[in-house]
């Protein structure tokens, strides 16, 4: 009898030889927002047998219409993070999803900066980033944490690092929403709706203007953190994502930028992540 | 009102620019098997537009456990073929998965060999290959007709192929149950349990013995096919994979050997998409 | 002594396992040019062997201070594509590389273009593609004619395409000079220069206008063409490459475009050669 | 006359952006060899504006028939290295070339062992790594110091890391003779010939059987090494490194291996750079 299951017990034990990281989802409430928020930590492997180790953090953001479970579930997240950590691509690291929408933006808030009702960014640097590191055991200091993330989570994990160089190593922006994509132009609508006010946030926190606006001093600041953009030949965010790297190079801020093939879908950010990974774990402790 | 929603106007065109391939799920009743057996069809793109259009066709195989579904649900194949197709990496073809298993081998027949009390084999070469090249415009012949698989799917393709050199172009096989892990050595257990009739028939099928054992003639026939054999480092199943590698090549018949990082697991087989397409669709119509 | 040789012997046979190909170069003479012309020829391994055989054609063009042995010397090309036509994902074919150049543009001619005192244009195709497509076993039809180059090449592959549609079924450019860095601007300087009436067929031959201000007819015939641009973020010539792709995705022509990381030089062209290989090899025939 | 050069300033200037290593050769005077002895050094870009930063070291060795100059020059090693130190995928590093070699092993030396008439391991031990370590500025602890190399020389970086686990942090062996071709077995000739000499060292070193025959002190310290093996699906050394890595495996000692497509060349292995280079740099420092 014992015999019989030899070959499931192989299965299984070959599975099981690979270290593995773990999700959670919890809840937080936020005074800020007047809500509960939920958000998503990926834990790595060997969290809970160092119960003294601290990790390196990699805010990993959602796209727009997502929220916190996107990157574990659609984005398949810890398959490559178990991959890349066991091959040593990746150092070890906590991996926090929060959430900045929750479906549909004309009907929940979606977005990551302060909008007149829902002041997301606030709630973040005040609630959100000091509480997570104070729950998980997370270094907590510039050279240990990186942000990164899709879509509007890309044009998020950019504005957020360019407002706090003090506080991010690395960015990867992937696919990143860095503007609108009718740039500047705020399209019409009634000024009191959610997808109103985020649209006009967005314009507010322009990525690319961020830049072509900097004097040296700003400039200095972002040539301390890494940057990574990546984004698709079928990509309606292309030209947005270029305009951004042309005004990082032409300000001589180092910045990679690759242009792969695909477009704004799951496959292209789920592949994005071999690179993703990887480039944050080499500026952790820099 | 018109244009507040100019913002996902533009995300849904994004995504629908480039052209989808359609998954269907349907069943059949098998004579043979005495049972309904469901498959899982990707049709490409172009299928509806070009009711006159035939199409190669690629049979993509399941693992233990797995079922019809597996490649299109676990596996996110539409991701990868349409991504392919697009670029152009890959042609347009049809790919089907049919059901060997659903489950729990213990319980629930799985397999793609003839067993007694299971001809899982007659039943597709008899019942199902026949319906179903009847049943979508499938061009039918052996230059537009490849095989891949996974696990037990890598292992039932190979040995399909060996055992039909005459039906099939091209084999891509990942992390194949070339052999039993235990090389040619069955677990005991009772005669009559569908797990030791599965494992019974793998020994006999074993792909290795049929390289080794094959004189000239055979050897040439197999020379008819393009072999790819890709297996991942931590495999359990490696070992089997390299003595089937180094039995093609020391018989010499040509076949690509590859070893990537990864284990027994779907993001090894995801990724295998990305060579196993353009692999079929180059040795199609040659 | 034989036995002392053995591991040499193996050494030598493993090299010899694979298919060669062979690199011939020859001279011609050009009435066009009033000069002396040499071509690089890379046959693919089977060319002795079958002695009626005709193959695909690849026209694989240098850059500015370059010459018709680059490609084999500095690009090591033979390697890769004895790699890739034993690995499959490349199918034999014949390249041919030119000579349009041969130094330092202030000194000696180069360019692909017709210019006064050097009418390189008009010689490639009432001369040399001629002569060559008759010299060697060439199959010599739109759909088994490709044309690749880099930076100067690169942009003679583009414009070639763009004025001859019915000859090139494929073009991959490489870190193209779409256009001059400065577009538009001609460089001050003697304009019997060399050098000045180079830059000045590069405006000319602008391949970015040559497709913002085609008409429906002439897209379609671009449309015939199966395009791919390849530029590395660190190139000076990225922002033409942009453009260029731009204009063709806003026109609805169909290209593929990568940006890599590199710079303009050797590495990246070299690189360029795994993906540009099984481009044209996928595009032929069809 | 300024102006018209102006295409020419951009394009150096293109190339002179990029950060650039430094390729140096020399000789030492070896008294265990009695023979003058050259080697290729490769500086990192900001070797020389850095007068006090001491660096990491990567032994890089060539194989049979070769010499200290194969690496920069038939490698062509510094182009790679130059693109991922930019990219920041490399660190900046010191990178050694000793000669083993310098022609035809019937004729001239050849071999990483010590060897009667030819004691090169202790030359390397005794001689040539202090006076490198002191002669250039390298941090030169095991965590700072790894080894690689292709076919003897992969072999001879294996070997010397089993024998030298305090030393070494990390090893990346391409096509390596980690036994001969033919195991154990020596082939016939006059023993004191060099061939017979190094056949002789190479079954006594035997990679395979050092770690088969280690107990378990000795595979604890093995374990403190990061170990990589790459060799091609072609190579005719493919079955030696497949048994070194089960062995590894078998004696559970983290290992990596991969069988990228390819042969016994030099495209393998400067292809293998681009892995080797972030590999040695992800374990260096930890």
């Amino acid at each position: 009898m014992k015999k019989i299951i030899t070959l499931f017990t192989i299965f299984f034990c070959a599975a099981s030889i690979q270290a593995q990281s773990k999700i959670i989802t919890q809840t937080m409430q936020s005074e800020v927002l007047k809500a509960e928020r939920a958000y998503t930590v990926i834990l790595p492997a060997s969290y809970d047998k160092n119960p003294n180790k601290k990790y390196p953090v990699l805010y990993l953001l959602h796209g727009m219409w997502g929220s916190n479970s996107d990157w574990a579930q659609q984005g398949n997240a810890k398959a490559v993070i178990d991959r890349l950590t066991n091959s040593g691509e990746s150092c070890e690291m906590v991996i926090i999803t929060p959430n900045a929408g929750g479906g549909d933006p004309r009907d929940v808030w979606n977005g990551y900066f302060d909008m007149d009702g829902w002041e997301y960014e606030t709630f973040f640097y005040t609630e959100f980033l000091p509480k997570i590191e104070k729950e998980f055991r997370i270094i907590g200091d510039k050279s240990h944490r990186a942000i990164a993330g899709l879509s509007m989570g890309g044009g998020g994990a950019t504005a957020y690092a360019q407002k706090h160089p003090d506080m991010f190593c690395a960015v990867y922006a992937m696919s990143a929403l860095m503007e609108l994509p009718n740039p500047g132009v705020l399209p019409d609508g009634d000024p009191e709706t959610k997808m109103y006010k985020l649209n006009q946030s967005v314009i507010e926190n322009s990525c690319i203007k961020f830049v072509t606006s900097a004097d040296e001093n700003r400039k200095n600041q972002l040539r301390t953190i890494s940057w990574f953009v990546d984004c698709g030949d079928d990509d309606f965010l292309l030209d947005r994502n270029i305009e951004f790297y042309q005004a990082m190079r032409n300000a001589r801020i180092p910045c990679q930028f690759r242009v792969r093939d695909g477009a704004h879908d799951w496959e292209y950010w789920h592949t994005a992540l071999y690179e993703c990974l990887p480039f944050v774990t080499r500026n952790f402790g820099k």
